[in-house]
């Protein structure tokens, strides 16, 4: 086979063999074929789509590129779940508890984050002692005793995703559906997942704009599983303004806190819900979502979730008497941006919002960026919510007095306040499976 | 300026500055936008086409990526040719002598081939002693002096065009027309080129397959041209079956020798003295293209152009006489091509010739393949002629009996015979300026 035929093939909207496919992804990853004909070719893909069957060929190649997680010994069918990403989506950390602690284990491999705010493992950092990185066999082993581990990811897992991606994000060629939706569904796949759920966010703080691009993504992945047998369900999520009130990786870890002792904020909770719900769906543990949001609720009212959440930052060498007591590091520096009139918070820019995030130090401007761990941004109102002139709309935790004067700077005019209460979109606006 | 944000412009389709075209060429040059970035520009410019300003200014800004001639001292215009490539196409070697006979000297650098057949420089090559490679100063010296020169393609010409047409070929990218025009108009515009005379090949044999491709890709050329301030004619001619009899480089030049001597097959003097009398115009040597083609022929029948090409040869090291004598190096072993059937030669396929003839070794299959200067192809018969049945329709000469058996096994059904005699298309399409 001829990589220049197979790109031209592509490139002339013929569909791809699954032969041809794999031969691809293979000589790609043994370094047969360079990076000049893998950006061609990926551009073409950009142009010209692919087929269900392509895509579904392609996540099949991409999973079985490199290790692949055998979960059976865990007994049951293994669950997991994956999010497109968004400001102040901290999900993860809030349903890895609920759903262990209604009976479905949570084995959970998560990204160091490269958007304007941290990721999972990031925000898990934020707890003194936590180690996101364990062996297999450790990670393995916490999961068969307390149902729940979350760790950085590990081994040789999907090194063709890794490949591809970092070729992608050079080349103008990552806003194209059947690649994320390969990308995404490989690494599940690699993991070992035999139901997925996924959490497609859609708005300006969301990397999919519009509702309609997400609906095709969510689409894309739902058929996917589908062709490769495994139950997959995807949940359309709003994402105009950050989920929850808080976007830095401590503050976040505090408001999870607060949100498994049965005060988080309703948005961050009806999400959590649904999303937890369909686990438990896909997990075999309950009949039906509604029986899975019954589950979800009793765990939080009867302190089961967040007595799990501790024992499993303890289990992994957090100090979680330092969660619970609120002690984790917060920036120095902060400082309230006031509402200019009074009045209903119209909306927010999750967006810019993510910006200003990062530019405090709260996520990574390059994959080697640092992350300042204790900063970020509150939000002491959401849209819809009423505020008075003068009072603060959200506050800014920073460093140094520098960072925060440029923060103020960025924190103008992010949200619009009006005299009539907006009308918001849904919150779930629509679930796909 | 950042080549992921220009690759996405292309990508979306918006059109490029001229800051950004030359930043794109000048920093692939330099190596500071690697292969792989490039190539996802090259498969975005696939996609989405560039306007002609862009596409003047991609042309200008890969002749200015390397050395450029300065043709001045030559006095008068400088006027350069060009052939989209062929089967069998010989015209630079009898239009060199015709057009240097009638005053407008030709100072011509020429490929080597790398389609099936040879280029001119290794058809040039079959004469013994000719060197292909002279000083950029012998080559002046020699056209001021006897008004012609052909040899390689030399020093640091268009890189641009170099790096990226080993790009293109190397990830299906080759066939897009700004690329095409751009790669082919850079070249003559470095090499000194005031006036331009652009053979554009259609048809089986022909790198444009239909007449309508050709014609974009001339009107392409002709706009650069004038665009950039060159005067530019783009002759449209077909290729449905080889030009001339001879295909392969000794076999070639002894074709050349004869139309020199008045003794030239019908088209391809015709082709010759339509290209030959616009370079003649495009030099301000005659009025007009009638005026042209009575100088061309007379040129021809004076003897004065089948001089001026044995003083050529000669200046250039070549042995003359072994020319006039037809004591060329030609393929041991040859074998007819019988008529199946008694009628008219219906059509032949030029590209399955052009095959044929690498097939025996008169062109290239790698850039570094060995050229067989003496094997090739001799057409007996044209479209149009008539054959009975048992007669040879064209013949073939290879350096072995295995390779005249392969040539054998190829050479069947290249042309059909029938009762009727064929409507062939006009031999000039159109000339475009």
């Amino acid at each position: 086979m001829n990589m220049v035929e197979l790109i031209e093939k592509k490139r002339d909207g013929e569909p791809l063999s699954k032969t041809e496919i794999h031969f691809i992804i293979n000589s790609y990853v043994l370094g047969d074929i360079p990076d000049y004909q893998m950006s061609a070719w990926a551009m073409a893909v950009y142009f010209r789509g692919m087929s269900l069957e392509e895509t579904a060929e392609l996540t099949l190649a991409m999973a079985q590129s490199g290790d692949q997680l055998d979960l059976s010994t865990l007994g049951g069918r293994f669950v997991d779940k994956h999010s497109t990403g968004g400001v102040g989506d901290k999900t993860t950390l809030l349903l890895g508890p609920m759903v262990a602690a209604c009976g479905v284990p949570v084995a959970k491999m998560s990204g160091r984050g490269l958007g304007h705010t941290g990721g999972t493992i990031d925000k898990l950092s934020a707890v003194p002692g936590f180690r996101v990185e364990l062996t297999q066999q450790e990670f393995l082993a916490q999961v068969k005793k307390i149902g729940l581990s979350v760790i950085a990811q590990t081994g040789n897992l999907v090194p063709a995703d890794r490949l591809l991606y970092a070729l992608r994000d050079v080349t103008a060629t990552v806003s194209s559906i059947p690649l994320i939706a390969s990308s995404v569904m490989s690494k599940k796949i690699a993991a070992g997942a035999q139901g997925i759920v996924l959490d497609v966010k859609y708005g300006s703080g969301a990397f999919m704009k519009t509702v309609e691009e997400a609906r095709m993504l969510a689409k894309t992945m739902v058929n996917i599983g589908k062709a490769l047998g495994r139950q997959t369900i995807a949940v359309l999520s709003n994402m105009n303004q950050p989920l929850g009130r808080a976007v830095g990786n401590s503050l976040e870890i505090l408001e999870v806190a607060d949100a498994l002792q049965g005060k988080g904020p309703d948005d961050l909770m009806e999400v959590s819900l649904e999303l937890g719900a369909w686990m438990l769906v896909a997990g075999d543990a309950v009949p039906n979502v509604g029986a899975g949001k019954v589950c979800l609720r009793h765990s939080i009212e009867s302190g089961a979730a967040w007595n799990k959440f501790l024992v499993f930052l303890t289990e992994q060498g957090g100090d979680a008497q330092a969660v619970a007591d609120r002690r984790l590091k917060i920036a120095p520096w902060n400082l309230p941006i006031l509402a200019q009139q009074t009045g209903y918070v119209q909306a927010f820019d999750a967006h810019k919002i993510g910006i200003l995030a990062m530019a405090l130090g709260a996520g990574r401007i390059t994959k080697e960026s640092p992350i300042d761990l204790g900063t970020g941004v509150v939000l002491t109102r959401k849209a819809g919510e009423w505020v008075e002139a003068g009072e603060p709309i959200f506050q800014l935790y920073g460093s140094s007095k520098e960072m925060l004067a440029e923060g103020l700077l960025l924190g103008q005019n992010l949200a619009s306040v009006g005299k009539e209460a907006p009308e918001l979109p849904p919150l779930i606006e629509e679930v796909i499976q």
